[in-house]
């Protein structure tokens, strides 16, 4: 028996009523994902433990079956692994950067740079990547408008540095500390105040910004580094659990963390990873993956936006394009359907929160229970019960039964 | 966004239906509890894991977030915190004790020493108190009718040695024993055996037992030592969740752990710890202190009392007096109140039992659920599902919004 499981992450998809008004998982026209909630059976999810308000990274390694205290690297190396063209080898420190504007006195006046265009941004790469201090070498990539991947490739370095962005306008840029007493924490902060100041000296100069002076746009003078970690390799998916798996996400954050547990990433031209998305060509690209691997997971990003955003509507619509343009394709097409999120992102917090998300598990070794629509309160009555990140593979392995007998 | 945030423990107010007789919760009228039950969620809780029948004070501790196998002190150093004027140092050994009356070869004739009223029994205190042995400072305070404390201060001692105290009258006062090989607990030992000896002879001949005995009382000749235990330092409550919590309590245990953990502890005069305690005026305490901490932990004894003495009325009673008493004071000046218990009392039982307490939560952030009426039965239901004691603060900093993202 060939089980082909689908895991869909609604990034951020789990609310709270503010004011008895439903939640968009309530509000949402959802008649196909009700259908496989009426069939299946739901329940609740705390991703990293009960109370626990979880960022998406350590979200997403815990439900796949990682341990967030041994086994997380920090954002900058799955932001580093998500960019195509980086390969990362263990010990390169990552992080990911912004371009921004900073005056003389290295006082940040705008922190992406006026939202620079990808086109601008990419003629500025050269200038910082190939750079090299203190025999370390520095990569450098920009990804998608103010944003890129800083690389640190050398001896004896380390991801326990603090960052230099200052996460606000109108401050200098911050010195990079060590976060421990390592003397390699010591040098890998010296070598990132090093780049800064070498980099702001020589984009101040490039053509490219001296042309966006010259057009009273923002240059983009100076790189803001976060997230730094070291990166190192784990035990890959399809070891740890014993099935081939294989990722559609638009985003870099999820492409890396797929990238890191050796899942199989899958291109989708249109997968965007924002609220344009072309969810058909994913629900597609799914389908076609599962030809070759027992696992898919699709991840769908926009609802933490809207969360992010307090834009309840927003949120709504994009549970509403999921359950159109996804959800038929691929329940014809799995025998084991998981749909879930990594948190909850509640429009009336505006961030994330520890409340559990729900989770829907339909196929035809999942028990079914009394169900009928798919959302967070429905879900506390469901009969999955309120489980952990870390179940989650187990029971999906037990749905699929390819989990392994313990005893005899 | 400020989040004041009650905890209310109403000590062993959980219980079981006896014979299909509602219990206490079930049958008291509580209408403010009942509302806040049908705006808020519920749920149950395992304080100390299923099936663990738990002490109050390692009850307290696991719902505070300790974790009761390295931090648990021993009853004797949370009696001696509780107690007004009585400060510790690490490694200060300490017991609760009671006067007794014993006859001439130790023999205990009355475990409280006729239940020996206060004025009387402090006119003793000074006799036991300063006493030196072995370079080792007796601190000895009498703090209500028969009981007081009892603290061993010098080198090198040990709270792993067993109770002088029979627990039972008609039986010889027991020799304290190390309850490990080390020098340390047979040194404590030591003294305690010697201690008891000497203010066996002391006692015997003071002038207020000579008065007893004259007006044909019995004379509290002797003193029997329980619940030794060695107080250290743990993470302050506030390092460890970043929130500052104060303590309304009567009873001198409770106030005993809120001081060790380093909550305020307030002052409320008419707060006794038993049923004549004047829950209003806690009620206005709690208000107050929730002006300066994020947190009050407000705590009700006598429903566990009256559990104890399988008083099913007076048990009814209390939660109804509690109802009235403190709850429309509490819901008009709390943004989250989580009203739960250390463990179950059932009458029927007359002590401690195993079963999980009832827990609500009724605040902004907490996700609503289908419940009308706050009790065990309801409460199995409820949408927290069955949570361990650790798991409530994480619970509470959530629905205060005052957890950390963990990952970005």
């Amino acid at each position: 028996m060939t089980m082909k499981s689908l895991l869909m992450i609604m990034d951020g998809i789990g609310d709270i009523r503010e004011n008895n008004r439903p939640t968009p998982l309530e509000a949402a026209k959802k008649p196909n994902m009700d259908r496989l909630a009426r069939e299946g059976s739901l329940g609740l999810m705390h991703t990293l433990g009960r109370g626990i308000k979880p960022g998406s990274d350590t979200a997403h390694l815990a439900i796949f079956g990682y341990d967030i205290l041994s086994e997380y690297p920090g954002r900058g190396p799955f932001e580093a692994l998500g960019t195509e063209g980086i390969h990362l080898m263990p010990g390169d420190v990552c992080f990911r950067v912004n371009f921004a504007t900073a005056d003389r006195g290295m006082k940040i006046k705008d922190r992406r740079a006026g939202r620079i265009e990808s086109a601008s941004a990419k003629k500025l790469e050269k200038d910082i990547n190939g750079m090299e201090i203190e025999k370390t070498k520095i990569i450098f990539r920009q990804t998608a408008e103010h944003r890129g991947v800083l690389i640190l490739r050398g001896d004896r370095l380390s991801g326990r540095v603090s960052d230099t962005d200052p996460h606000d306008a109108g401050i200098k840029v911050k010195l990079s500390e060590p976060l421990d007493t390592s003397a390699e924490a010591k040098k890998t902060a010296r070598i990132l105040n090093a780049l800064t100041n070498e980099v702001h000296k020589k984009l101040s100069n490039a053509p490219e910004n001296l042309d966006r002076i010259r057009k009273g746009l923002p240059p983009a003078n100076i790189i803001l580094c976060r997230g730094g970690g070291e990166y190192f390799k784990v035990e890959t998916f399809q070891e740890r659990h014993g099935i081939k798996a294989a990722c559609v996400a638009g985003g870099s954050l999820y492409k890396g963390i797929a990238s890191f547990i050796g899942m199989d990433v899958v291109h989708v031209s249109g997968a965007t990873g924002d609220r344009y998305s072309d969810y058909f060509s994913k629900a597609r690209a799914a389908v076609q993956a599962s030809k070759t691997h027992d696992l898919v997971f699709l991840h769908v990003k926009a609802g933490d936006s809207f969360g992010h955003d307090g834009n309840h509507e927003g949120k709504k619509g994009i549970i509403e394009k999921v359950d159109k343009d996804i959800i038929p394709m691929v329940s014809d097409n799995f025998d084991l359907i998981v749909i879930t999120a990594d948190h909850s992102t509640p429009c009336m917090m505006k961030g994330h929160s520890g409340h559990p998300v729900p989770i829907l598990a339909y196929g035809k070794l999942v028990r079914k229970d009394d169900s009928k629509n798919f959302n967070e309160y429905e879900a506390a009555k469901g009969s999955i019960g309120q489980i952990v990140g870390e179940d989650l593979m187990q029971l999906m392995l037990n749905w699929m039964n390819k989990n392994n007998k313990i005893g005899e």
